[in-house]
C-alpha cells in the first residue's frame, strides 16, 4: 500500500506553521505546497524540497495603480429600480438600492452616451432629448403619468468581488481591493510588467497558480441587508463590459450593442436563460479577448521558466474549459474545486496537460453557505466524506492527475478525523489513478447526448456548484451521469441539426419551460423537432425531465410530447380531459424518493405507461415510439439510488446488458471494472454497511462493505 | 308562520303518482306543478288547480323529421388526432378516436370546402391540392417526413348530447334523440309549426318551460372509455357551426372564418381561454341569431296565451342572461338550477320578470358526479342542506321570485328527512323574499369590480357549475362575494379603459397565467396598466389572486406586480434574489385553511407585508401603493371562513366600518340586516352550534344557533 501514500497531492502551507506544514505534507503525501488567498509561505517551507504553487489574482492588489488610473477599473451595466411617474417629470437616482461600496456611477463623457432611459410600462426607449443627467440623478421630461421608468447606466466596480465577499461574509477588515480591466492599455502594460517582476522575484515558485484571470462572475450587491445579493450568476458576462469593449465590438461585428442588450428589462441575461443572438456574439468576442490576453500571461510565465496553472473559479469569465479557445491559451494545468462528480468530469475532460481537483471543505472557519466547517459546531470530516462520495464515483469513470486542498492549514490542528479522512482519500485517489493508467474501466456501448442551449460550452456544469443550481433538474441528472459507465456528450440545438445524433443512443432534455436547459424558443424550429422525431422513430431513445422542449407556440406544450406520450397542461388544455391511467409495475429499479411531479403533466396517448404517479400526476412514464422509446421524469433528485435508476433506465431503453461494466445487486452500491488490471472497485454510497454481489460477464464477485467504504478487489 | 307555508314553489309532478304529487304539493306549498325530462303529468294532476309548467326541448324529439332531412341536423368542427408522416404520403381517418354514435363525417359538397389539413409540426396549412378525401379518409401527398398532420373537418352530431349523457351515464335505453339546427330553413318552419300545434294541444299549460333553446354546450365524446369525454365546455360555441352559418357570417362581417378559427391547433377555444377577435365576432353573430329565433318562439307562445320561461342550462349557448341580447328575447321567466350562491346571483340579476331557482339535488338516483343521491347509499337531505348553505347567503343579499325542484317525484317516498328539509327551505326562502319586498338589506359603501376578459357577459359564472370550474381561483372568490354585503360588478379590460373604475372601490383580478380570468395578452396594453395604476395610486384598492395580470412580455411577470408588491418567478428571475421577509400579524381575520401558495411568488418591494407564507412562499400579502392598497392571495378556497376573510380584507382595504351591514363575531356565521323591517337574519354556516353576537351601528344582538341554522330576529 505504500506505493499509494505519496504524490499528486497539493497541500496549502502556512507561514508561522512551518512544522505543521511539513508534518501534514508527510501525512497526506503531498508533493506540492501552495499558498492561498490570505496565507503566505515562509522560506522554511519554500525551501523544504517541495514543488511550490503560488497564487496570483492578476487583476487585484494594484490599488495604487487603480487610484492613479481610476478609468482602468472594471465596470458593468446596471439598471435603476423602476420608478413611477405620477406627473410629467421624474427624477431617478440610478444607484439607489445598490451597494455603494461596490459601485460608483460612471458618468464620464466616455460612458454617458451608453446610458439609456426606458419606459418599462410601454416597453419603449425614451429619446435622449427627453432626459438629462446632472449631479448623480437623471431628470426625465414628458413622462406618461403612471408609467414606470428605469435608467440603464455604466458603473465602476470599485471593490473586487471575492475580496468584497470575504469582507462582508468573513469579517475581513483589510483594505478593499480594486480590480483592473486588462482592456485598458496602460493597465495591461502595467500588469504584464508586474507579472514579469513577480516571476523574477519568486524564483522558488514552480507553478504560477492564476486565480483566475480577469473578469469575475457577476455578483451584484444591494444596499439593503434584506437583499444583500441582488444578482449572482456564475457564468454571466456583464462584468466584462466597458465603453472600450463596446466600441471594439461594434468595429468588429458591424453593429452596436446597447445597454438593453445587457439589462434585458432589468433581468440581465442569466446563464439559465436562452441568450439573444447579440449576447452569443458578445460572449465569443470576450472569449477571444480573454484567451488572447491569457496567452500573453502564460508566455511571460513560461519565459520565466515556470508553469502556468489556472484555477477555474472566481474571475474565470470567458475562459470556459470546454470553450473553443481554452486550449489555445497554453495553460499547463487546470485546477477545479469540487463538491460533486460533475465538476470532476468537467475538469477531467478539459484539453490541458494537468488536471487537478481542489477538494472541499476549504480550510476555513465557515463554508460557502455560511455554516461552520472548521469553526465551532463544524464537522469537517463529515463534509469531506460527503463530497468524496460524489467525487470518487466520477473518478472511477475518468481520472484526473492530482488532488489537493486550500485555505488555512492551522485549522486542521486537532481535527484528527478530518486529517485521517483526507489521508485515506489520497490513498484511494492514487489507487484509482493507477488503475486508470493501466487501462480504462469497462464502459457500456451507450452514448448519452445531453441537449441544451449551450451544448459543449457548458458541459457538465450549468453554472456554479451543485448547491447553487440544484433547483434545476438537469444538474441532478448530470451528477448521476458523472459516475455511470456510459459515454456522455453535451450538444446544442444547432448540433442536432448538424447531425450530432448520429452517434447518440439516448438523448436527454431536462429543464424548466423557457430556460436554457429546456431550450425555450429553440423549439420553434420544425427541423429540430423532426430530426429528433426521426431519431427516436428509427430506434433511438429520449429522456425528458421536468418541462422538456416546452415552447409556447405549438399544438402541444412540449414540442416532444408526441414522442414522450405526455404533455403539460399550462391552462391551454382547458376542458380537454386527459387519458385516465393506472400505474403499472416498472421494468427496472425505481428510486421513489428521487421522483417528483411536475404540475399539469398528463397523458396524451393511450399507450403511455405510467410507472409512478404522485397525487394523480404521472411522475415517471414510458412510451414506445416507432422503433424507439421515450421516458419522462416529472422530478429527479440526485441520490445514489437515483443514479442507479437512471442506469437501469438507460439499459432498458437501449436493450443493453449492464453486466459488461459490472452490475451491483444493491442500488446504493456502484462498481467500476478495470479489465486490464482485472480489478473491481466497489463503492458503498450509503451511510450503512452492505453486502454486495457484482455481476460481471463471466463471474459474480461478492464483498461486504462498511458504510461509505470503497474496496478494490482483484480477480 | 303560516303566511310563509305556501307559494312561489314549483313541484315536479309525475303521472302514476298523482296522490303523492298532490300531497307533496301541499307539504312544500307548491303553486306550480311541472313535468321533467323523462316524466309526464296526467290529467288528474293538470286539472288539480295548479299552474302548470311544461318542459320543451325545442330542437329535440323530431327524429322523423331528422331522418327525412338529415342535412337539418346540427354539426361541429372537429380535428383528427395528429398523425405522424414517416414518408411522402399519409392517410388519415378523421373520426378515429371519436364516439361514432355522436358523430358522422359531413363530407357533403357543402361541407368539404371547409375542411383543412395542417402540418402541426411546422404550424402550416397544407394546400388543398396536396390532399384528397375519399371514402372516409384523407390522403395527403408531399408530406415532410416526421412532421405531424391533422385533418379539420365538419361532422354531423347525430345524438343530442343531454340524451346521450343520460343513455351512457344513466343507462337509458330509449331511441337516440337527434337535434335540428334552427338555421336550416325547412327545420325552422317545421319547429315553429310544431310549437304552434303543441301550444294548441296543451291548453292546460300556463308556462312553456324551454329547456333550453337551440345549441348545447360543447361535449365531445371519444370512442375509448378511458377518455369518454374528450372535451366539455359549458360555454363554447362550436356546436352552433354549419356551412350556412359560416356563409352568413362572411356575408355580414366581410371576412371568412376557417376551420382553424374553431380548431385552434386542436385545443378548440374554451371559455377559460382568451378569445381571438374572430371568435368574439362569431359569438356576437350567434347571440343575435339565437335571440332573434328565440324571440320568434316567445311570440308564438305568447300568441297562444301562455308564458315562456327558459331554463338556463343544456342548450343554452348564445342566450347568456347577462349578454346584450337576452332582454330582447322577451322571456317571462328565467329558471336556473343552483348548487351555489354565485348561480343565485346570476339568476337574480338577469333582466327578466320572473327569476326562479331549481334546487339540487335533482330527484334522480344519482347526481351529476355519478354518486348516489336518491339511490342506495345517498343522503339527499345532506346534499340539499349543503347547497342551501351556499344559496341562502346569496338570497339574503338579493332575492329571487321562486324556487322549485325537478326530476322523479316518486323518489321522495320514504325520504322524510329530505322532504322536511325542503319544506323548511321553502319557508325560509319565503321569509327572506318577504323581507326583501319590504326593503333591501343594508349594504356597505363598497363596490367590487371583478376584472376579466369576458366582463359582464360572464358575470358570476365562469362557465358551468362550481364543481366543474373549481380549479379556478376566481369561482371561489365569486362564491364568497355572492353572500357579502357589497356591490359587485363584472368588468372587461375594455371597460377599464372606458372608465369603469370610476365607481369602483376594489378591483379584483384572479386567474391563472394566460387564461381568460387573469387576462393573458390583454395585459400587453400599457393604457390598461396605467389606468389601474392611477386608480390604486389615487386611493383605490386591488386584490390579485393566483397569477393575476400575468403576461409574458413585461419587465415583471404580473403586469400589476409593482402595485401588488409581489411577482412570480417563472424562471425569468433566474439569479435574482427576492427580498427576504418574516411573516407579520394580520390586521384582519385570516382563514388559514383557505389559503394556498402559488409557485414562484416573491416579494419585489421591501415594504410588502407578508401575512402568511407556505413553505417560504408568500401566500397572503399587503402592499401600500400611493394612497391605495393592494392585497395578494396565492390561493383562495371558498369556505364560510374564507368569505369572512374576504369581507374583512375589503373593510381593511377601503377603511370601511362593517357594522353598517351587521358584523358577526364568529367567522362561520353571517348576517343580513334589513333596516326597513328592523329584521336581522343570522346564518350559522358551520355544522356545529354557535353563539353569535351581531354588532349593528347602534346595538349588538345575540343568538344561539344550531348547526346550519338560520334565524330571523326582530329588533
Amino acid at each position: 500500500m505504500n506505493e499509494y501514500r505519496t504524490g499528486a497531492f497539493t497541500l496549502p502551507g502556512e507561514a508561522g506553521y512551518e512544522k505543521l506544514t511539513l508534518e501534514m505534507a508527510k501525512k497526506w503525501g503531498a508533493d506540492v505546497i501552495r499558498d492561498s488567498d490570505g496565507t503566505k509561505l515562509s522560506p522554511e517551507i519554500v525551501e523544504a524540497g517541495y514543488k511550490i504553487y503560488s497564487t496570483i489574482c492578476i487583476i487585484r492588489e494594484h490599488n495604487a495603480f487603480a487610484a492613479a488610473h481610476p478609468d482602468a477599473q472594471q465596470q458593468t451595466f446596471l439598471s435603476s429600480d423602476p420608478c413611477l411617474a405620477v406627473a410629467d417629470t421624474l427624477n431617478i437616482a440610478p444607484l439607489d438600492g445598490y451597494f455603494d461600496e461596490q459601485f460608483q456611477l460612471n458618468d464620464s463623457p466616455d460612458a454617458l452616451p451608453f446610458w439609456q432611459v426606458w419606459d418599462r410600462t410601454a416597453n419603449r426607449l425614451v429619446p435622449s432629448d427627453q432626459w438629462m443627467y446632472q449631479d448623480g440623478a437623471v431628470r426625465i421630461r414628458g413622462c406618461v403619468p403612471y408609467h414606470r421608468y428605469t435608467v440603464s447606466f455604466l458603473a465602476w466596480r470599485v471593490w473586487e468581488e471575492i475580496n468584497m465577499y470575504n469582507h462582508t461574509t468573513n469579517h475581513w477588515e483589510s483594505e478593499h481591493l480594486r480590480q483592473l480591466d486588462p482592456r485598458h492599455p496602460l493597465a495591461w502594460e502595467y500588469l504584464k510588467g508586474w507579472l514579469k517582476d513577480w516571476c523574477r522575484d519568486n524564483p522558488d515558485t514552480s507553478v504560477v497558480r492564476l486565480t483566475s484571470l480577469f473578469y469575475n462572475f457577476v455578483w451584484i450587491f444591494g444596499s439593503d441587508l434584506r437583499r444583500r445579493t441582488r444578482f449572482v450568476d456564475w457564468a454571466s458576462y456583464d462584468f466584462t463590459v466597458s465603453p472600450a469593449a463596446l466600441r471594439a465590438f461594434e468595429k468588429e461585428y458591424g453593429y452596436a450593442l446597447t445597454a438593453e442588450d445587457f439589462i434585458n428589462k432589468g433581468k440581465l441575461q442569466a446563464t439559465h436563460r436562452p441568450p439573444t443572438a447579440p449576447k452569443r456574439d458578445y460572449m465569443d468576442f470576450i472569449q477571444r479577448f480573454v484567451a488572447e490576453k491569457a496567452g500573453e500571461l502564460v508566455r511571460i510565465i513560461h519565459a520565466a521558466g515556470k508553469q502556468a496553472y489556472v484555477f477555474y473559479d472566481d474571475s474565470w469569465v470567458g475562459m470556459e474549459p470546454c470553450g473553443k479557445y481554452f486550449a489555445s491559451i497554453g495553460f499547463d494545468g487546470l485546477i477545479k474545486c469540487v463538491f460533486s462528480g460533475f465538476e470532476c468530469r468537467l475538469c477531467a475532460g478539459a484539453q490541458v496537460p494537468v488536471h487537478e481537483l481542489r477538494f472541499h471543505p476549504y480550510l476555513f472557519p465557515v463554508g460557502l453557505g455560511g455554516l461552520p466547517t472548521f469553526a465551532e459546531g463544524g464537522r469537517p470530516e463529515k463534509d469531506a466524506i460527503a463530497y468524496w462520495l460524489h467525487v470518487r464515483r466520477a473518478l472511477a469513470r475518468q481520472s484526473v492527475d492530482r488532488i489537493g486542498l486550500g485555505g488555512y492549514l492551522h485549522l486542521t490542528v486537532g481535527q484528527d478525523a478530518f486529517n485521517d479522512a483526507i489521508e485515506e482519500m489520497g490513498i484511494a485517489f492514487r489507487r484509482l489513478k493507477a488503475l486508470h493508467a493501466c487501462g480504462a474501466p469497462a464502459a457500456l456501448p451507450i452514448t448519452v447526448a445531453v441537449l441544451h442551449t449551450w451544448g459543449a460550452l457548458r458541459s457538465w456544469t450549468l453554472s456554479g456548484h451543485f448547491h447553487e443550481t440544484d433547483g434545476n433538474i438537469l444538474i441532478h441528472i448530470n451528477e448521476a451521469l458523472s459516475g455511470l459507465p456510459v459515454k456522455v456528450k453535451f450538444i446544442s440545438f444547432e448540433d442536432v441539426k448538424n447531425g450530432a445524433l448520429a452517434d447518440a443512443d439516448v438523448l436527454i432534455n431536462a429543464g424548466r419551460a423557457g430556460d436554457a436547459w429546456s431550450g425555450g424558443d429553440a423549439w420553434k424550429d420544425p427541423a429540430l423537432i423532426s430530426e429528433i422525431t426521426r431519431f427516436v422513430y428509427a430506434g433511438g431513445s429520449l429522456i425528458g425531465a421536468g418541462e422538456p422542449s416546452a415552447v409556447p407556440c405549438g399544438d402541444t406544450r412540449f414540442a416532444l410530447a408526441p414522442i414522450l406520450g405526455v404533455d403539460q397542461d399550462d391552462g391551454a388544455y382547458a376542458c380537454h380531459q386527459p387519458w385516465a391511467f393506472e400505474a403499472e409495475e416498472a421494468p427496472f429499479f425505481v428510486a421513489d424518493q428521487a421522483l417528483g411531479a411536475t404540475p399539469g403533466i398528463r397523458l396524451i396517448a393511450p399507450d403511455t405507461r405510467v410507472l409512478r404517479a404522485q397525487n394523480g400526476v404521472p411522475a415517471l412514464t414510458l412510451h414506445s415510439f416507432g422503433q424507439g422509446k421515450a421516458a419522462y421524469f416529472g422530478g429527479f433528485s440526485y441520490s445514489p439510488e437515483a443514479a442507479r435508476m437512471l442506469l437501469e433506465l438507460l439499459l432498458y431503453l437501449t436493450g443493453t446488458d449492464g453486466r459488461a461494466a459490472g452490475l451491483t445487486d444493491c442500488p446504493a452500491a456502484e462498481c467500476a471494472w478495470f479489465p486490464a488490471s482485472h480489478a473491481l472497485v466497489i463503492m458503498n454510497n450509503q451511510d450503512a454497511p452492505c453486502e454486495v454481489a457484482v455481476t460481471l460477464p463471466e463471474k459474480t464477485l461478492r464483498a461486504r462493505l462498511e458504510a461509505n467504504e470503497m474496496v478494490f478487489l482483484n480477480d
